[in-house]
């Protein structure tokens, strides 16, 4: 079923790119700030959390019209962290994707102007939708500003910076995770799931689901920190346990983290079959996300 | 009819800085984090774009409940801007208000992530109003992301950043405060509006009235840091001069600032009356602004 998924995703990873430009395009603002919003959001990657939401989405509807909005902003919250996480006073990275880092490719000044334009549009897609509810809209914001805020993402990155150089424990990493990555892959998967009308308990358990995804998602992206390889990572392996970073592997062995990723594929699963969500492109995504080598 | 305004400003500074720290207070965040959030929510100022939203809406309603969230929504996004605009890579200033800016106070990842999260919060907490209907908060939303996004105040510090060190036309320098400082003086007082159910073509001219105001603002200012006084100020007086920046002042001269500032009074009195608005609390506001010595 892989190259099912394949198919989907680039489909979709097309027509998000297009949607993206245009939106940016059709902007009124000064040239630099576009060209450095642009580039962030060209510099490609797995458009994972757009394209979750949109799975997520097909599971109860086909015309993809409503959700194109909500998955764009989606993807322009992603983009604007990774900008912000990469500046100097944060993770101070000059590569992302084999890609130099916004602030790289243009200034500080203009990366953190840049990220704070991707986030602040993006409610503003979501508010300027002609193709769903006041009622959703409303919904959609307060659950995305709640996933990537202070008691979410933006908690999660804090508390990340802060564990920088100590010891933590497996739940603190967890904790950690969740907040900084599992938040905004919950929002996508429930988001889809709000705008296709599912029933609130099949959001319950798709949000389950989406809970262990996104510590499959850190796992494995933690295991690949260790035996991948650094020209598909395009940064350098290592680099995480160098800076003594706490990651599955060095609290629990490569075998033992191995292992907890086998445990929550079984979890994610069993929820996603209780949301009658097996067989479709979701399940498929679970095995994606444990399997990828980049 | 200052002692009126200035009650009036009193009132609701204090009713303002009880509900900011109440919501602060409630969220479940690392501490270190909140407690930069609130440092600079505390650091004071003259909160005039709550207190602008509180008196446009009291034109039309008294009872306050349904402005409060969109008051401190919009004090928070302005605080956002003012931390994230005094870091190194942006204006570098280390003291606001006589105080220590944010991330001097505390460290610049810190100042960047406590930025990101009043700005994301600030939605939330106007999604989250339970006083106002859905139809509004989108309204609200959508006028404050654009307000405050690539086409309003990001877009304004790009641009002013940009126009450092070089002269810009007067033409050029008023769209520049139009951006950064008018965009979210003109939400304020249409949200007001909003809220409290002008009609139309009452909001038409309060946005006309908005407009004139910024700029007297932003005039006033310019004045100030020729003449004022450092010590009432907290921050070194002729700063903006010394690194040639363009203001009114440098560009027409003292006497052509004033100048300019009385027929912007002029202006915003007419827009106003065709509001109806002469003698209400924003005809008090336009006075101590252009007259104000800090």
């Amino acid at each position: 079923m892989q190259h099912v998924l394949h198919d989907f995703i680039n489909e979709h990873k097309a027509i998000l790119q297009t949607e993206m430009d245009k939106k940016l395009q059709h902007l009124d603002i000064p040239a630099t700030l576009k060209e450095a919003m642009l580039y962030s959001l060209q510099a490609g990657g797995k458009r994972l959390r757009p394209v979750l939401l949109i799975a997520s989405y097909k599971m109860y509807q086909q015309d993809t019209l409503p959700v194109m909005n909500s998955a764009i902003a989606l993807e322009m919250i992603h983009t604007y962290s990774l900008i912000h996480d990469d500046l100097p006073a944060m993770d101070d990275d000059d590569y992302r994707r084999g890609k130099l880092t916004n602030h790289k490719a243009f200034d500080e000044a203009t990366a953190i102007l840049a990220g704070d334009a991707l986030l602040t549009y993006s409610f503003e897609l979501i508010a300027n939708d002609s193709h769903i509810l006041d009622t959703h809209k409303v919904e959609l914001i307060k659950e995305l500003s709640n996933a990537s805020g202070p008691e979410g993402m933006v908690g999660g990155q804090f508390l990340d910076l802060d564990a920088e150089n100590k010891q933590v424990s497996i739940h603190e990493l967890e904790n950690i995770h969740h907040l900084k990555t599992g938040r905004l892959l919950t929002f996508a998967i429930k988001a889809g799931a709000l705008i296709g009308q599912a029933t609130p308990s099949e959001i319950n358990h798709l949000e389950q689901f989406a809970y262990y995804l996104g510590l499959i998602f850190q796992i494995q992206d933690d295991i690949l920190d260790v035996i991948g390889d650094a020209e598909r990572m395009g940064k350098p392996v290592g680099s995480d346990s160098e800076l003594q970073k706490s990651t599955y592997p060095n609290l629990l062995g490569l075998d033992g983290a191995k292992e907890f990723k086998q445990t929550y594929i079984k979890k994610a699963k069993a929820a996603l079959d209780k949301a009658n969500g097996l067989g479709t492109m979701l399940e498929y995504i679970v095995d994606y996300i444990s399997q990828r080598d980049h």
